[in-house]
């Protein structure tokens, strides 16, 4: 296992304790024992449990850049780079593996300061892509002049819901709820 | 002041301060003084911290029912019935008065068992409505035959996201949101 794996494992364990115990209740010991480490091993890696819960939020953001922003960064078409985008992130937060890091990314509040800042400011990163390529879509005449602003919170409000209430053993597969979003959204916004 | 509106004013200032400082962080003593109270007449009202923390979901989907769910429930066309769910939703979640009920709502997990099950279950009529509404008006032939479920959280999704973004004070009114997020979600329904 690489450094980094050995690292991105600790903030799946520290996430799944602070989603089940909540952060106050979470001590590091607790976490040194999930991830098979000693008190001082976890110290090696990670200073403070503060440290920690930033360094899960950058880690869910650094997981949404590889597999969603990143790959569909240089397609062409605005209208297939939206779809990619959604598919891959739909596929994202579904992902039983990072559950609780996403879960972490979107609705923990401790955070202040200069550290949320800087959080906000890669969260706002992708709702100036979404905004740019609906604005593209608008000017090539792909799409009819809807608000950007609008069909971005739209966009991410579809796809990112989905993690609080999919289930993988339920009735719906997430091949047929990514082709089911996308043909729901993207039929919205065909010129008349 | 009725004591109706008394218990919900506590139940409002409670909510602002376990969003603010945590459930754990948030004592009785400070719930009774945010709430213009001594400690002996919150007691009068509510007996533990937990029952406070089930009142305000209570009260959160009592709002809902109130604002959404029950005046829309006996219009008679689905679509009708569904756009006018989702305006009325979208009102109630970017209204500055509830916020913390609603984030909380939607995010607290410390509540479990018999608790959680009887909130779930009152959370899951508004899924239930939702799917009728859809499958009624694919059989009606208003909309084209998507999948009521997968429609159904996109719906969810759009309108329920819109409270982690909407600010009051940004270039959006309420009205324009309203009215682009159901332009968008209703056009992609359409029989083609």
């Amino acid at each position: 296992m690489s450094e980094t794996q050995r690292f991105r494992s600790i903030l799946e364990h520290a996430a799944k304790l602070i989603f089940q115990n909540g952060f106050e209740a979470t001590s590091m010991q607790q976490i040194a024992e999930a991830s098979g480490l000693t008190k001082a091993g976890l110290y090696h890696h990670v200073k403070t449990k503060e440290s920690i819960l930033v360094a899960i939020n950058h880690y869910g953001l650094d997981l949404f850049e590889e597999k969603v922003l990143n790959p569909v960064a240089n397609i062409e078409d605005p209208v297939e780079r939206l779809r990619e985008a959604m598919r891959r992130n739909v596929m994202l937060v579904t992902e039983d593996s990072s559950k609780e890091v996403t879960i972490i990314l979107h609705e923990h509040q401790t955070l202040h300061g200069e550290v949320q800042r800087e959080l906000n400011a890669r969260k706002k990163k992708y709702v100036t892509f979404l905004e740019s390529a609906f604005r593209e879509a608008i000017e090539r005449g792909q799409i009819r002049p809807i608000d950007p602003t609008i069909a971005t919170f739209s966009f991410l409000g579809t796809v990112l819901w989905t993690y609080k209430w999919f289930r993988p053993d339920g009735k719906l597969d997430t091949q047929s709820l990514t082709a089911g979003m996308i043909d729901l959204f993207f039929a919205g916004l065909l010129p008349r």
